[in-house]
């Protein structure tokens, strides 16, 4: 078998803990080409830069793993990556291991996940990994076991097609996790409110705040699992249509 | 019946030609609030704005309609509207009119689409419009009859749960428009490339260009109705599981 090309991105910048201890993983597997981004992006959705020029930069910061600092989005790092970087399709794309779970709707929002999803769209088997610890030192330690396990069985058994995984990974020492299940996203939402204040002149600004809580549980979410002590993964794929409601709209008088 | 609140915003910005149209229909339907971003935020997605404060600025550009330019992205202002402005959920969301289409996996990159999947998320009817031209100056005067075809069957049938309406209408004469077609997303996807230059010192910088392709050409697709000469409803939701992968991931020895 040749050898495998992992691209690895996340949201959270090429300089974060996270992405270390997925390269430190990922390069177990074949060789790793990074292209992440020059700072934070997270929230940074499925965002792409069309009015603004990209950076791409060389950097050494991963022990001679070939690495590039972007100024754009999570998306267009992965998009830079396959067409001016590696001129070729990866066999694997990693994102991640993000800071802050992307569980239920998070998974529109997040920079990590939409790399993820990305990748998908291009044919790439492609995986987020999340851990729920928002800390900039959080510990990854635990996080080894179960992306060697999932990395290995994506190579082996390949995805569906349009289909990356979204895995989230609870906060708790090895000996707690309980295992692995395979979910679905959670209908929960940002209860948000806007922290307003006032600057030197009096004007308002606002920043972004809220609660998460979920609307309607239900069994077999990703939400669950990861409350209940599981690492979570969410098969997820780009095709928005709600087919159930194609009928009643056709039965519309327009 | 009691007047209906309709919050608008789109994604070209508040100057744009396309949200003054929809603005001018959609008066005739309730009481209108614009919250619309103060740039163009094209391609911006679901991205919020968590890593910097957000502006919020009344402003005098619709003949005494309530309006308001947000610094932030579509979804953004969504938040802001219903949080800060309106401190409700409105009885209608509508987006756009976008200045290009916005069929296929374009839906992951658009933020009049993100803005109409936010309001889906919050439990308000939303419909993000979008008119095949790219031009600053298009032509949405045919775009009326239309609108308010939709937009009067959304008021009266409501919509699903977690579902809002992505519309596509063609850039044709009215003669020429065949009628509306309820579809599916299709699945085609951006064939990628970059235009790389180099700056004043040498260095290079890319923009991002491309094609946009058909990957496995499906009956009764947006982008087919729309090639076709007709409106196009998809219904689009924000539950990205792939429920036929799950069985298969479930085998899998994790």
């Amino acid at each position: 078998m040749s050898e495998k090309l992992i691209l690895i991105t996340n949201d959270d910048s090429v300089n974060a803990k996270g992405i270390r201890s997925l390269i430190q993983t990922a390069k177990q597997f074949g060789r790793v080409v990074v292209v992440a981004p020059d700072k934070a992006q997270s929230g940074m959705g499925h965002a792409i830069t069309i009015n603004h020029p990209l950076r791409l930069h060389r950097v050494d910061l991963f022990d001679g793993i070939e690495s590039y600092a972007c100024s754009g989005t999570p998306v267009d790092c992965v998009k830079l990556a396959i067409y001016e970087v590696l001129k070729c399709k990866p066999d694997l794309l990693l994102s991640g291991i993000n800071h802050g779970e992307n569980t239920s709707t998070n998974v529109l929002y997040s920079g990590t996940m939409s790399a993820a999803i990305e990748g998908a769209m291009e044919g790439i088997p492609s995986i987020g990994f999340s851990l729920a610890d928002y800390a900039s030192d959080a510990d990854f330690s635990h996080c080894e076991f179960y992306l060697k396990k999932i990395i290995h069985q994506t190579l082996m058994s390949g995805l569906s097609a349009n289909t990356c995984l979204n895995v989230n990974i609870p906060k708790l020492s090895s000996a707690k996790i309980k295992g692995i299940r395979v979910c679905t996203q959670a209908h929960a939402f940002w209860a948000d409110r806007f922290d307003k204040r006032l600057d030197q002149f009096g004007n308002p600004y606002f920043w972004l705040t809220g609660d998460f809580a979920e609307a309607n549980p239900k069994e077999n979410t990703d939400l669950e699992a990861l409350k209940n002590g599981y690492v979570s993964i969410v098969p997820t794929h780009f095709d928005l249509t709600n087919y159930e409601s194609i009928k009643a709209i056709e039965d519309w008088k327009l």
